[in-house]
C-alpha cells in the first residue's frame, strides 16, 4: 500500500480511540431513548446529562446554557435564525470572510427581508477592521446581531475574541462566535468572555461526525429552531444522538486535558512545515495572519505556474490529502468567497495544509519531497479516479 | 443481573450487529470529509451516495429524491416548515393525533401568522375521518399541506395512505407524512402511492440514533432548511453524519430483505400477548384499531386501579421496560395529547408495549407473569433510583 499522508484536519478529523471507546456502550447496549422514563432510558440520560455537564464546564457554562445539535452548521443556523426570529434582531452585522454556513444563513434571512445586513470590511489576513466594526455598531440602533468567527477556517487567522465581545457589549449589540475551528483546540470561558451564542463540532477535535453542540448565554430566550418532542431541556427537539453526544463530552474533554502537548507539538509542525516550503519554493507566501492564527492550519499561496491549476490533484495522487479551501464549498478547485474576499491573486494557488496530533515530521517531509516534485515538473500526467 | 425485557421498541431498536459492523470502517479508517476532492473525501462521499440510491431504491424513489438528515424529528420539520416558506402554503391540514414534531412545527409557524391550520377530526382509533379531511379540502383554494402520520406512534393505529394520497391529488394539496413508524416496517413505494414528502429514522429500525432521511418529491423546490454548505444536494448542509448514513442504509436494507418473516414473526407476538393480557386482566381494551394497527405496538388500556398511577415504573422495577405514551413527551407520567385525543378516560391507565426481531415468547411471558403480580397487589412499594 502506498504512503497517505493526511493533511486536510481542518475538514475532519479522525475520532481518537479512546473516544469510540466511549462511545461503544452506546452502539451497543445502552441504547434506550433518553426520553423514556424506564431503567433503558434513565442510562442513556444520565450519559447525556454527564456530557452536558462536561462540556459546560470546559467553557465555562452552565449546564443549561449547553445543547446538543447534528453539528456545527445546525448550531451557527440556529443562532443567527432564531436571534433574527425570536430576539427581535433587525440588523446583522458579519464579514465576508464566514464559512458558508453562517453567510448563508444570513442571506437566507436576508433575501426574505427579514434583517439587514452590513458587512464590515476585512483585512488582508482575512480578519475584521474593528475601527470599521465600531462605526458600524454606532451607526444604528436597531437591535443588532454581530456574527463573526472565531478562527477564519480557509485562512487561519484568530480574531481577537476578547475585543470583539468588549465591542459588542459597549452597544448593546447580540454576539455570535462561529467557533468551529477553535473549540477543543484554543480555551475558551464564556465567563470571561461573554458572548451569546457559540458552536462546537466534535469532528474537528478527534469526535464523531453528525454531533455538535450549541451554547446560548442564559439571557437570550430564543424558541427551538428544530420543533418537537422535549429533549434538551426543550431547545432542540429529535431522539438524541447518544453515542454523538458522548463522543463528543470525551473528545473534548481528551483535547482541554491535553491541549498543551498539542499545541506544542503541532505549532513545532507547522513552523517546520512553513520553513521547509519556503525553501523548495521560494516564491510562495503564507495566507492568513502571520501570528494570529490557527497553529494547526497552514495556507500557503503558491505562485502561478502550470501545475497550479490541478494541484490539490496532484498532491492526492502523490499521497496527500490537503485542501483548497473549505471542504463545505462545492468540490471544485475554483478559488473560494474567503479567498476573493481577502483579494488573493486567481493566478496563484492557495492551499491549506491543516495539522492534527497524529501528524509527524516523517509526514512533513514526505509532503515536501513530494512537492518538490510536483513544482519542478509541472502538472502531474493525471488520469483521474472514478 | 436480574431479566430485562425490552418492550419499548416503538420508542427505539437497538443497533443490529451487522449495521454496526457495517458503520465502524466509517468510525475508524474511513473518515474523510465526503465534501473533499482528495482520496479521503471521495471514498466517503462513495458510500453516501451508495447508501442514498439502497434508500431511494427500497421506497420507489429517485436518488435525487433523498437527503439525509439528524432524524425523523429534523424531517418532518423540514417538509412542513419549508412548504410554507417556499411552496406558498397558506393552510396545513392535520389531525390532533400527529406527533410532537409535527404539532409544534405546525404551531410554530401558526404563532407566527404564516399559515391557517385547519384540523381533521379524528376517530376513536386516532385515525383520521377522510370524509371531513375531503370536506375541509373541498373547502378552501388556499394551496394547502396536508400532514398526517402513516401510522401513530402512541396507538398503532394506521391510516390508508393509498386512499389519502388519491385525496389530495383529486384537490391538488400537497401531502406530508410521518413516517417514521412505518419505514422499514411496511412496504412503500412512492410511485405507486404519490406523496411530496416523507421521513424515516433509522432508530426506529435497528439504525443508529441521530440519522434520517426525507424523501422530498421532485416536484417540490423548496430551499435548505439548515443552510451552509453544499452536502446533500444543496439541499441540507453540514458535514455528513457517515458512520449514521451507511448505518441507516444498512438497516433500511436488512429490513425489507427480512421483512415478511419480521412481520409473520412479531404479529404472532403481538396477537399472543393481546390474548395472555385479557386472561389476567379482563377489563382491559386496547387503543388503536383492532385490525389496520402496527404489528409492533399493543397498546394496552388497564382499568382504573390502585396500581394505575404508577404502572410503568412498576413494571420497569419488575424488569420490564414499556412506555405510556411517546418517548418524545416529557417523561411525566401524565396522559399523552394523543390519549386525550381520543378521548382515553384518564383513571384508566395506557401502556405501549412494542416489540421488534428481538423480542421472544419468553419475554411475553415474563412480562405476563410480572403484570400479573402487579395488578394483584396494587402499588408495588417503589422507591424511585436517583
Amino acid at each position: 500500500m502506498s504512503r497517505r499522508v493526511y493533511l486536510d484536519n481542518a475538514a475532519t478529523t479522525p475520532i481518537r480511540q479512546e473516544v469510540l471507546e466511549a462511545m461503544m456502550p452506546f452502539l451497543t447496549s445502552n441504547f434506550g431513548n433518553p426520553s423514556s422514563i424506564h431503567q433503558d432510558g434513565r442510562t442513556t440520560r444520565a450519559a447525556i446529562e454527564g456530557a452536558r455537564k462536561m462540556v459546560a464546564g470546559l467553557i465555562g457554562a452552565s449546564t443549561g446554557e449547553i445543547f446538543f445539535t447534528s453539528g456545527g452548521t445546525e448550531s451557527n443556523n440556529m443562532a443567527i435564525k432564531c436571534a433574527v426570529t425570536d430576539l427581535g434582531v433587525k440588523r446583522i452585522i458579519t464579514s465576508p470572510a464566514e464559512h458558508h454556513c453562517v453567510k448563508n444563513s444570513v442571506e437566507h434571512l436576508h433575501n426574505r427581508h427579514m434583517v439587514g445586513v452590513d458587512l464590515v470590511r476585512i483585512d488582508r489576513y482575512g480578519l475584521p477592521d474593528f475601527a470599521h466594526l465600531e462605526e458600524l455598531l454606532s451607526s444604528s440602533d436597531a437591535p443588532t446581531l454581530v456574527s463573526l468567527m472565531h478562527a477564519n477556517n480557509e485562512l487561519g487567522s484568530l480574531l481577537d475574541l476578547d475585543a470583539l465581545s468588549t465591542l459588542c457589549k459597549k452597544y448593546g449589540a447580540w454576539l455570535h462566535s462561529d467557533t468551529v475551528q477553535t473549540i477543543g483546540h484554543y480555551q475558551i470561558n464564556v465567563q470571561q468572555t461573554p458572548i451569546d451564542f457559540l458552536s462546537g463540532a466534535a469532528h474537528k477535535f478527534y469526535g464523531p461526525k453528525g454531533i455538535g453542540f450549541i451554547y446560548i448565554h442564559n439571557r437570550c430566550h430564543i424558541e427551538p429552531f428544530i420543533d418537537g418532542g422535549s429533549q434538551e431541556r426543550n431547545m432542540r427537539a429529535g431522539t438524541e444522538n447518544i453515542s454523538g453526544i458522548v463522543g463528543l463530552a470525551k473528545a473534548m474533554q481528551l483535547a482541554y486535558t491535553e491541549l498543551s502537548e498539542d499545541v506544542a507539538l503541532i505549532s513545532e509542525l507547522k513552523a517546520y512545515m512553513k520553513e521547509r516550503i519556503s525553501e523548495i519554493c521560494p516564491d510562495v507566501y503564507f495566507n492568513g495572519h502571520p501570528t494570529q492564527s490557527l497553529y494547526t492550519v497552514l495556507n500557503v499561496s503558491f505562485p502561478p505556474g502550470p501545475y497550479a491549476e490541478l494541484l490539490i490533484m496532484s498532491l492526492d495522487i502523490a499521497g496527500i490529502s490537503a485542501s483548497g479551501g473549505s471542504a463545505c464549498s462545492s468540490g471544485a478547485e475554483s478559488q473560494s468567497h474567503v479567498l476573493n474576499a481577502i483579494g488573493h491573486p486567481t493566478n496563484r494557488k492557495a492551499v491549506r495544509f491543516s495539522f492534527s496530533r497524529n501528524t509527524t515530521r516523517e509526514d512533513i517531509d514526505f509532503t515536501i519531497d513530494q512537492l518538490a516534485g510536483i513544482l519542478a515538473m509541472g502538472v502531474h500526467a493525471v488520469s483521474l479516479p472514478a
